[in-house]
């Protein structure tokens, strides 16, 4: 194990938490938040110095790293970067309480909205601007990030980027991994600035619009209206309607398209597997819900934001589903396994996953008739080999036994079962609100500091996709070969 | 496809069933039930006379068959098994409409134990002996029985065997496929003697000890008690846990048992595994609802009853769990998944499945370390090759996708989440009892006609796992090569 070389990782990354955290301080100083703006400024500071010693202090390390540092640097990564950035939380007030400090920075940077806040809109304007930022880090990736700004990676930095990216399989974009970092940051920016713009048009300050494009754009959630995205105009909800589904879509399709490889971006399998998807909840959900709305547009209005933010694991609301008719609270409900598409923000199980799995599902039923003939499962056109396969069914088991597991330990919380089985699966998919007591009005600021542990162990699991976190505490990760 | 031999074998499965609907129709007899009595006579006399036609017609055919037949008569049987024992309720009275008595008898074959009456004890005496008698049947498995007896059954009759028996590796215990099934009727035969002669002694009378020795057997739960095993006295009780669990344990076991392989029996992995999770969850239970109950002693029946009536998906109770804290609730409700072991009359994964399972999710994170390294999953002392692994993977995937159906087709019906995602989860188990509305004092009578088809298609879906029945209704499967 390269020990010095994840620290010095490390130091880069608390380093570059530092600079990002001057952006809650800009916003501070903007709304003359005094005490705000010191607390950030000093956290930035402090967190700048410590990184940047430690990044010096080992410049000198060998740089080489394997799959399992990889894992490693990742795990510790994100568990300090929660730390960390729950510092200024508890200093500045915004959330005195260290654990649910801890708990609402896990579900701003694993990009899933789950708040243990009661009241939103106490929040100082330099708390929100960080809460809903980390949103914005969490989504692409930290370390991504880091890649595409330091040029000390070495190439055997896809280790790191597979295991910080979503999705059963990750490619460089690009031969270069510093590159591909470079042009996925750059494009998520560039959209990222696209929503603003077109927030603001709808008449949003830019303040709100900042907020709710970090929100929209990680695919995470955090409002800074107790209505959520329902406390704006028609207009604003179908821009964000619009936006989460875009930032649930692969990354990669939208370089394709930047490139000018049209027909390859179209010819994405998962991308209609999504449409379609989307589009079929969109119907049902409408029409359910129809009876009880005044206008077939507002069905229609609020079905989609509803089915978008769900698939997409955003979890923000324009409407309390949890008072709609059982079919679509069932419908949203499974939807919340889904998940958006591999190489997106989004959480879930992801679209080729699920994709995947279904066709591996598919093909049992023809092995069993005809046992000895060769049957392939095709996903984008291409075979899935057995080692995918296989990879994506033992995930499958994996993330079955972990939801589990998730949910036993919260089994004793005074709610009811409901309320605690969406609990589980709302924060380990990384969408926000569930059902009952924690959905969309609701929060989780009722439940214990363990199961609030527990929670945010299972954003974390979610988001980086089980292994990198489980290898960084597993014992054999560290013995020597 | 040998049409005619699929037509012949059910014909002797109706013949069967005709056989075997005496039963009731003699405590109709005893019980001086008249009309009962005549209404199974007529039954069984119309089931023997139909079945013998058809199957003395295609006496001559060609009895080889392969897998697909294999699946598409344990299919078809298991509905035609259904539809016919559904007649006698329906004329008789017990049950006036089709399709709640179809529901009851689907419930009953396939052990599951889910009930539409809102009170039981209107049931006449024969058709109550009817109903508990199908679990009987079902648990073993029909098709298994008229093996046994028949001598007509080829070499190639393991297929039948193979699509009925329960768990991820079916093989014979002697070599022929009769000889086997007659090993496993005599060994369920006496094991439902022993529990009747324990039940009588603690004073039942013998039509009740039999009623609820069936129920046992099969781990299937119908009782002639509005409280189940709960009107009856603590001796009892304990007998009906002892008696569950013992069903619920791999029959090739007491056959090793029996021919005095005891050490090969005692090295069971799945059996240590269920032993091992029997008792941490009893223990579990019990001091979690200790506060509530009277002593350690009530505390301890309670708990090991309803934890032995969930991991076996017997589905009888002695305590209404819905009122019980919530961990013990969630609990039982993820026991509700595991099931017994293979080879037993339980329904669930079963044991051996999760087991596999579990080990190839952990084998994952080695292979994630050590890419090129070679580790095997080992159960039952035996390495699991890649072929078992992916049946067992890939059999879950088919299952996950399976139960979300389900439960987005009742995902209409009028009652709260947790009522519907439990009676899928319980159907589709053969567990019986749910949560909330359907919890041990609910019932199915409140759903609609729909749904009730849609939970028996889920049973059915549940006992023979799945495959048989998708395939029965698979255009391909008909499809000439």
């Amino acid at each position: 194990m390269n020990y010095k070389m994840i620290c010095r990782t490390l130091g880069n990354i608390v380093m570059l938490e530092g600079v990002l955290l001057l952006l809650p301080a800009l916003s501070a100083l903007f709304y003359r938040e005094w005490r705000i703006l010191t607390v950030y400024l000093c956290t930035a500071a402090a967190a700048v110095l410590c990184g940047f010693l430690v990044s010096r202090l080992l410049r000198k390390c060998d740089k080489t790293i394997y799959a399992r540092e990889g894992f490693v640097i990742v795990g510790l990564a994100w568990i300090l970067m929660a730390a960390v950035g729950a510092v200024p939380f508890v200093v500045a007030g915004d959330i005195p309480s260290p654990v649910d400090a801890f708990f609402e920075t896990v579900s701003g940077l694993t990009t899933t909205g789950a708040s243990i806040l009661t009241d939103v809109t106490a929040l100082s304007r330099g708390g929100a601007m960080w809460r809903s930022f980390t949103h914005w880090i969490g989504g692409m990736g930290v370390l991504v990030l880091m890649m595409a700004i330091l040029s000390d990676s070495t190439g055997r930095s896809i280790h790191i980027m597979r295991a910080e990216m979503p999705g059963p399989v990750v490619d460089k974009i690009v031969p270069r991994v510093k590159d591909t970092a470079k042009i996925l940051y750059l494009m998520y920016i560039a959209l990222t600035g696209l929503e603003v713009i077109f927030l603001m048009t709808g008449g949003m300050s830019f303040y709100d619009a900042l907020i709710h494009a970090f929100g929209t754009a990680g695919t995470g959630g955090f409002s800074v209206r107790a209505e959520s995205i329902g406390y704006y105009s028609p207009y604003l909800q179908w821009v964000v309607t619009v936006f989460m589904l875009l930032f649930g879509v692969n990354f990669n399709l939208y370089y394709l398209l930047l490139i000018r490889k049209f027909r390859s971006a179209l010819r994405s399998e998962e991308l209609w597997m999504y449409i379609g998807i989307v589009l079929v909840m969109v119907a049902i959900v409408t029409a359910n819900i129809l009876p009880i709305m005044s206008s077939f547009g507002e069905a229609l209005r609020l079905g989609a934001f509803q089915v978008a933010s769900i698939v997409t694991t955003t979890g923000y609301a324009t409407a309390d589903f949890n008072l709609w008719p059982n079919l679509s609270r069932t419908l949203l409900f499974l939807l919340m396994f889904v998940g958006g598409c591999a190489g997106s923000t989004a959480g879930g199980l992801k679209m080729s996953r699920v994709g995947i799995l279904f066709k591996c599902a598919k093909r049992e039923f023809g092995k069993l008739l005809h046992p000895r003939s060769v049957t392939t499962v095709r996903f984008e056109g291409k075979p899935v080999d057995e080692a995918t396969q296989s990879v994506v069914t033992h995930y499958f088991a994996v993330y079955a036994f972990l939801l589990a597991l998730i949910f036993a330990l919260i089994g004793g919380e005074p709610f009811d079962l409901e309320t605690n089985l969406s609990a589980a699966i709302s924060c380990f998919n990384n969408v926000g609100p569930g059902l009952s007591a924690v959905g969309p009005t609701g929060g989780y600021s009722g439940y214990s500091a363990f199961a609030k542990l527990v929670l945010s162990s299972a954003m974390l699991f979610g988001r980086l996709e089980i292994y990198p976190l489980i290898l960084t505490f597993a014992p054999s990760t560290w013995r020597k070969r």
